[in-house]
């Protein structure tokens, strides 16, 4: 276990230069969102896109899933100034088809979803929609070897917070047409588990 | 993704069950506080063995770790009577080394709570401590294979949890002595992930 | 860590009973090369089911493997029997949508061939096809709650390994046209890992 | 799936890449053998430092593990340099206690070889000892937020590869005393996963 020291930086930092990063890279939360609705509409009567914007911006909030985000999108930029060593930089810049460092990055936070996020990372990361198949560096400009991972993972965890919820709502005999989008949102009641006290 | 339909399981009776099972098995919720305590009182100012109940508690609610429990659980009390066929009997009777299922059941839980729980759970499962070293299978009456196993694993998530609660108060410049207890349990500000809406 | 004793079950043994178990079940060794087939020959230039066939046959030979397949069907035919007790005998039978314990008994074989195993296995457990979707515990008669899950798995670590011999191939300028068949298989040059000395 | 191309880098190339990389920041393959023979040897009669050397020579071999030590040194000395952007030069400089894609990368390539590695790691990663220890980020100079846990990582595999040879043997009524070592090398009858047909 490390231990702790001073030289710390606060967490509202690292939330906002997350956020940063994804806009930067072109990533907004609206093309997430997009992706998880794809993916939860065909199960979840009322759902609407406000609903999985506002999972993706709790998910957002996750410890795990910033660190990610700061490393991956580093890398992604380190790579396209050809400023990584080699043979490094040929392995990022083209996306070798077996470097897995990418999607072991992107699959620490889509574990403490559980089994259904998993899956649908999976599923993702093959059958690339919306955001995740523009940013396939292959296809496009720029570096976004580790970029298109995270994305999918992001929305891989907020899919499966509405899969679990959707669960809840079941148990209650209702659906999401009685939930309110921020109820999914960081100012629900519910904070991120890295986040639990 | 699996579907829903209608032989459901209520969510309540799922939780009872899999606190009853760790009961009936000699697994009291105070013997895993007492393996977070230890674990976590060298780091934690005004930590007290109440904060971990309630920790253990909160992770007793989270679905995938209930499932688990049921599962392992019942594994152990089928060996236990000579109920599992061969050679599956034998080798869960006698804890074979090299059988991985007991970790892997337990693991999925333990990834839930991001890479301190799981060094966390590494540790105790090399080094049993309390309650984890009186269910080993091998030194004690009755088969406890996949038991010592959930134990270590419910623990490294309640000690997770205190971690990152740490990390918290020290933002906000306190300690432990302000934290009262409840606030790390069941009614406390945070549901378990799974149960997140 | 756990310790050896002396009531143990020969490897070969269990070897026998894992292919037994899939076989009693009704999934032949053919019906998961097929899945595999489906999944590379896009990619393979030369491939041919027997190349798969004998790509399965060696993940059979995994210890990791053999272990998942034993508890799964087990489970399985214990809730086919209704002897789980509740409220893990309603769980199992109807394929409960967040049980999660089958997808990780499941995992446990497929992070051991690495990140394409991950993501394969996930794409297969979200579009079931072949033998998986006739598996299908609510298609179907019978439970196979946990089989589909074990077969996709397998299925994911034959395709892994198919998917890293190409890359060696290719950097010899080859293709699967010049290998034979029984060079991925348990007799070629290559063991499992788990039985790796 | 990602898709190949031709800008590739040589297997080979990757490889030596990898052991440059580690013996640059210091860490000799003795090194990491002797805390595998620490970890092995009470339960191994027989064993020997350079069983352990093989052992740890054929792990790094691998590719999953190759990858993972470019990916970390580099983060390790570019944070040495000063030259990531903030708050992730904070972060890794610190070696910050919450910051887990460290340990995240180390675990890709222990998932690999099963359970027995994978709380070998937990262990390791709580309890530094050898080189482990000597590298810690906060103790010593230089940044080895990644490369301590990269070390970890190659002796739990190593670790756990004695621990299944050890099984194959002891069926055959054996010890590690008619074991020549180069049998657990790269040059003996298995080849790194990875790097199966």
């Amino acid at each position: 276990m490390k231990k702790n020291n001073n030289r710390r930086v606060h967490s509202h930092d690292v939330t906002k230069a997350a956020k940063e990063a994804l806009l930067r890279r072109g990533v907004k939360i609206e093309d997430i969102a997009e992706i998880v609705y794809e993916m939860q509409y065909p199960y979840n009567d009322g759902l609407t896109l406000e609903h999985c914007i506002k999972s993706v911006e709790r998910v957002l909030l996750k410890r795990e899933v910033q660190h990610a985000i700061l490393v991956g999108v580093e890398l992604d930029q380190l790579a396209e100034k050809k400023m990584l060593s080699q043979p490094l930089q040929s392995i990022v810049e083209s996306d070798e088809g077996l470097f897995g460092v990418d999607e072991t990055i992107a699959l620490s936070s889509v574990l403490t979803y559980g089994s259904i996020a998993l899956t649908t990372y999976g599923h993702l990361d093959k059958n690339k929609i919306g955001i995740i198949k523009k940013l396939d560096t292959k296809s496009g400009n720029g570096v976004h070897t580790f970029l298109d991972d995270l994305v999918a993972s992001i929305a891989a965890c907020a899919a499966s917070r509405i899969a679990h919820k959707l669960r809840d709502l079941e148990e209650e005999g209702e659906t999401f047409k009685s939930v309110p989008p921020h109820e999914l949102g960081p100012e629900g009641e519910m904070l991120p588990v890295d986040d639990e006290p």
